[in-house]
């Protein structure tokens, strides 16, 4: 089995997905928001492209709307793409839909669903991750989000620490993105919130007043969570 | 002045080249081989995409024809896509033209022709690439050809060393891309051989018997040969 890294949406031309687990990944904030919505009991998560199908989804079904542009909570929508909107006390939202659109996450969940399974990856559920992975014993591609189709440090930071958990059974070695991300994770593993401050997505979400969103999507393993796609959403496996 | 990293041709139409200088690079080996056959005579390169194309530059202009597929010389031509071949005693191609159709580099370099000032990269003139970018007072961006569209490690350590030499003149810091290669770099340069052996690219080179080429390539330095695009061809600078 082969683990592979794809740096960007824009590339996924140069992929066969048929027959792969596709692990989508936008660490600030998609997927990390995605896994903090279902560890906190909301029930399924309807990730759409743009902000009119966002609020249809609330009008027509009900559903808890989330919704960011550029890094900033988009206006006339319940939450913006914050994880921590979904760690009120009470967990208000336990037992509720989501409709969630994002700038590259959501794109890049739409753009892989040719794969035999497609599931959300973050460090938040890097173990659950990991796990699922080992179970399929099928080739694997990580989908980075990345920024505007451009490579992210973050996302590609992630792959490389799934690569070092999966290195046993998994090829991680025959494929150039699946090295870099695994040399990148080995720089960044000893002070990982140090190492992507670096990085200038990192800088302009810090200059949003989201830092407190940075350190939290950078724990590994809160969650023993995965959003998997079936049909039209994503459910706990 | 910027210095950014775009680590697929796939991924260009993310960036905005007009104003910009663009290094092209293929390390191995369309660049490595261009750089080469400059440096040993040669006068000008037309790099073309179809071996039909590289051909008939060969029977109407009567220049020499060099070309590869899947890295592997294509039956017909003078030459395949090794630096070896300009590098014949009594330098018998001095004074000719060259047309060199190869799999990613000849890609590559005509899809960015928008931009201001096109250059080939390589380790083998990476201070003239240096020197270059330094008096042009431009934003630079280093673009990969990669392997069929998908990341390759040696052009992105290029890049790495490439963002070293530059780090005090430019901005090496607002990419993630080139931070990425910039990192890279430092855990490759000292024994980059080594390093790039772990490279898939690199090992599908190798069973070729093709590692006297690798090792050739991976010389720092070794021409103050620029290539730069004019017109419809390479010349030096």
């Amino acid at each position: 089995m082969k683990l592979d890294v794809c740096f960007s949406p824009d590339l996924l031309p140069c992929y066969d997905l048929l027959g792969k687990v596709v692990v989508v990944v936008d660490i600030l904030r998609a997927t990390s928001t995605i896994v903090t919505a279902l560890g906190e009991g909301v029930t399924h998560v309807f990730p759409v492209a743009s902000l009119e199908e966002c609020a249809a989804y609330g009008q027509q079904q009900g559903c808890l709307t989330a919704a960011e542009r550029d890094g900033l909570p988009a206006p006339g929508f319940d939450l913006g793409n914050s994880p921590f909107g979904f760690l009120t006390a009470g967990r208000p939202f336990a037992g509720r839909a989501l409709s969630i659109s994002t700038t590259n996450g959501t794109a890049a969940l739409r753009r892989s669903l040719a794969a035999e399974a497609v599931v959300c990856g973050a460090f938040l559920n890097l173990e659950a991750v990991a796990g699922f992975l080992r179970q399929q014993h099928r080739d694997a591609l990580v989908v980075c989000a990345g920024w505007k189709g451009q490579f992210c440090l973050e996302d590609t930071v992630f792959a490389g620490a799934l690569a070092t958990r999966l290195a046993s059974e998994f090829d991680v070695a025959s494929s150039d993105a699946t090295l870099a991300a695994l040399h990148l994770w080995q720089q960044a593993e000893a002070d990982l919130p140090a190492y992507l401050l670096q990085s200038a997505h990192v800088r302009r979400l810090n200059s949003l007043e989201a830092s407190h969103d940075f350190n939290f999507c950078l724990r590994l393993d809160a969650y023993d969570v995965l959003p998997i796609w079936q049909h039209d959403r994503l459910v706990r496996f």
